[in-house]
């Protein structure tokens, strides 16, 4: 790292969601000094973008512009590292294409660079959290969907064509089995995302299996929560137990795919269910050490609890940004 | 490249194998110019490995050791690029932790690299074959197993504990399937190595479903081949044609989670079934561009065959070797 | 069938549900004169047996005491033809060990019958409706769950233990499947039922899979219907398409195993999805003449729509009393 | 059961199979007094038929022709009680649409019954094996394929189209499972047969999956039956454990669906693999009791061994025709 006063150095982190969009002032340890939320539902990204240059600017007033080393930015979907988002269908109308770092650096006068969020979510772990000191991290985040970013060798894993690791949870785990919304079948993310378990619910309530679930989404659908499959078990409730034991058995099979594909020293885990994770981590865990194929033969790869998922998209792409101005910097001390 | 005389230069590839290790001499474009077979079969690696040296120095006499610019060593199981085999099991007695890349260099004085053979199958595609001027590259090979190698932004992947890509073939592809060889379950290996093949066709006749395959097994319970599958098929033969069917989805399905995993450029086949390429490339391809999920929309991610698989392993550990030399030149060059 | 005056002649059947009970009278032929509905919900069955001999008695009246023949009753659960429900867990409090025969038949003086309701469905069709003529037949209602009966020789099938018959729609179609209410996993109703199929889409919503079912869903939850279905395949809806495709093809599989069990020369279905007979019949039937075994070869097993339904317990019931009465009058002819 | 010298009355079962044909005397308790084996590969049933009636003869003057009270013949196939074997493809040529029954009564002048040998096996248990005294009985035999017969109410289950009940082993159990040689898919057969065992082990070995039974394999090929299943399990070798489970589990789904189809007081079990019984009917039967609905709730339903393996063939096929002449008679007393 550069030398200098690293006391006053800062980066803004930005987090772009389909409805809201967070801003983060970040130090050189990860810590997030203050962040800003700015509601964004529906707008189009021409008007989130003049709030975010203006929020920018209160916060550059704020922290000294002289201590601003560079601007990370997480998005979903399709994003090129040194241009912006590429693909993000139907979420935030006019990104596809808006030229964001040559924007912002043209504006700030400091490296840019951007980010997948799911990549974001490993990033922040490999740098500032749960994965600090690994250089191979897979990381999951179980959501919607099923969020993915691989580092190997101390970098994040990207492909020419943008696709590689982040779209790791649409990895095939079921042959034949159910429909994905990105039009394969089978994906990791039919089984193992937060809403595939609530699917899973849902059928069985539909179905009429006698259980808890059903009693409690009677009298409100809204009930059907990844809370509510671990308060059935807890109360032993049949339906409860056999989800749990599905989720377990395809969320192992799953990081056994992804350590056979990416062979990282450790798999981090992030998103809803994760707030109770004593339920299935040590299952997952066992079933991993069964089945995964790993060298040395005695090696576990450990799956263990995101850290900073309350920030993972800020951190993320500063960290990003991070990594690309330290190596720069060296560089340039070399030259 | 540096310059010099290239057309004086040369490289020694080696493929070690669990009954043969193959030796040959490479031109710069990837010609291999000689080729020299040990049958090793049984062998302690400690016998394998004086032999080696003697046609080595027998090569070296021929072709002038003034133009070796490298060598390189394939093997099979987990092999460290700048060391030698880690890890073997069963297959060549003494070879693990034998350190190879030490050893070459001092005797040689040039560099030496050393790589899995799946991964140096997909390096000869790359660097002199089907995948030339690409930089991302998934190569699988259909054999005994499946072997795999990936090459992103123009590397080989590489995990610290060696594992990347090489084991892609152990993705779980069947969540609930069969017994790997390697422990885990529902591998794509046990659904589109040749031998899940013949497998499928050996449950078939053990259950007495009427087929030509039947037939022949009674025979010559030998001829249970993949190529038996292809004569099946030609006779209208109904077992055949169904796990010809299976054989193309599981396929399909292990290039799709491939897709997702790495997001290639192109898919380089190999191995037996590639002789009958016809009876289930275009269905294996028409089911990618069916399921996989890719940016842009209307990219196709080519299946193709190998081109240089009489060679694989000695042209992969060659790639390694000029990509490991190229580099130094380059940085020397700067210097 | 006896001599005398058959145009004064009738029969009353009774369909006991979880929430209405339907009196019907029936002519000879199986025409249903007149009908009652006694809205039950939640009544203990102290009350509907009050109410039901309240009406029976107006319908006595009305009709003439002399021409009753028989009285048949069809009610869900475990039911003994010769005495009662045996066995209906949650639905009707009390009704379990009424003696129903007994009690009716001191009462009116007529011979009485009772008849589970899936198998009343089936005695429906093969007296009075689709099956007419044939001595095997399987009849499945496709419903919550998947009622069945079997006429196999002209005669119900009837176990010791009650359950031959109407216990099919829990035969295990899926092993490793999903839970059934019944307990078992992978039951043909885990598939096949009107609740199986809106569960598959209530799932498929929840994981938020584009589709013109989710926008639907999203303005009425109660719109997610086997009609939503049919609605959504004449869109294209990819969703819609595929399970209807999995619904062909399961409820093909049901059929081969009925007819692999009992092989009876027509499957007869009812229930709400039969109104959509054409949207999934012809392939169902297609699904069957590939994969049923049948002699002989060229015999053609049609599936056929029922055509009793609306009055398929009153019918069923009666046909079986019906029945006791020929044979009776048969016996006593040949004295 | 009629009056007279009940000591000297016998009856003559014949088996035929596809190798061989045996006849068998047998007198009222079921004690078989004497055998007879004729081989009668790929002879045509002219060439058996002669030979059979020259056994016949033999016996006759031996047994003495004033005690035989009925013959019953068994047979694989598609068998009309009344008449003889109507589908039996590639077995036994010439045997279809041969007059059995007719030409049998015509010579011996003694009542004849023909019976499909699955079902016999069952009948054999129900009159003189371990379902001595019930009235609902499921037997299946493991073997090349599954047998199986139903007697339900104390008679055989017979559809007008002669496949109910025998064709069960071709329940669908597995949807998209593999194809049997009936030419439907995931078919009971296809599961739990011995030879679908033995398929599952040729399938591990052709992988190269390390066992046991790979070793003893390269050995003789032959060797691969249900014995070295269980020699394997007590090596603890995994792929022997695993395939054991997974029979286990097919096994008990299996049954389930009998026991949902056909409802039996207990279900006898016979073939090959009953001599291992101790390894695996303990845990069908668990399976079976935690799965199968069955009224009443506390009842369990067993799964015995078979006793009368042994003349399964030809102590069924006299069942059948001791129970036809027990009923002429009584409707004789009756007159």
């Amino acid at each position: 790292m550069s030398g200098g006063d690293i006391a006053g150095q800062w980066w803004l982190g930005v987090d772009i969601g389909g409805t809201r969009t967070k801003l983060g002032v970040v130090d050189p340890e990860g810590d997030v000094r203050r962040t800003q939320v700015i509601e964004t539902t529906h707008e189009p990204f021409g008007t989130i973008w003049e709030r975010l240059l203006g929020y920018a600017d209160e916060v550059l007033a704020t922290e000294g512009a002289v201590g601003l080393r560079g601007i990370g930015i997480a998005a979903p979907g399709i994003v090129e590292s040194g241009f912006g988002v590429r693909n993000l269908p139907g979420k935030v109308h006019g990104i596809e294409d808006f030229p964001l770092r040559a924007r912002l650096e043209e504006r700030f006068g400091v490296p840019v660079r951007c980010v997948n969020d799911g990549a974001a979510a490993t990033l922040a772990e490999w740098r500032f959290g749960a994965a600090r000191g690994h250089q191979d991290v897979v990381g999951l985040t179980l959501g919607t969907g099923v969020g993915a970013g691989v580092v190997i060798g101390g970098r994040l894993l990207v492909s020419r064509h943008l696709g590689a690791g982040i779209s790791f949870g649409h990895a095939t785990i079921e042959t034949g089995g159910r429909t994905c919304l990105c039009g394969n079948i089978g994906c990791a993310e039919t089984l193992v995302s937060a809403n595939a378990v609530v699917g899973r619910m849902r059928d069985a309530v539909a179905r009429k299996v006698p259980s808890s679930i059903t009693a409690r989404y009677e009298q409100d659908p809204g009930a059907i929560t990844f809370q509510a499959l671990i308060d059935g078990m807890e109360t032993g409730d049949r339906v409860a137990t056999e989800i749990m034991a599905a989720f377990q058995r395809d969320l192992g099979a799953t990081i056994v795919t992804a350590i056979h594909a990416y062979d990282p020293e450790l798999v981090v885990l992030a998103g809803g269910p994760m707030a109770a994770a004593g339920y299935f981590v040590p299952q997952v865990q066992a079933y991993v050490d069964s089945y995964a194929f790993r060298f040395p033969k005695d090696r576990i790869v450990p799956i263990i609890r995101a850290q900073r998922s309350d920030h993972a998209g800020v951190l993320g792409a500063v960290a990003l940004v991070m990594q690309a101005t330290d190596e720069a910097v060296t560089v340039g001390g070399a030259a």
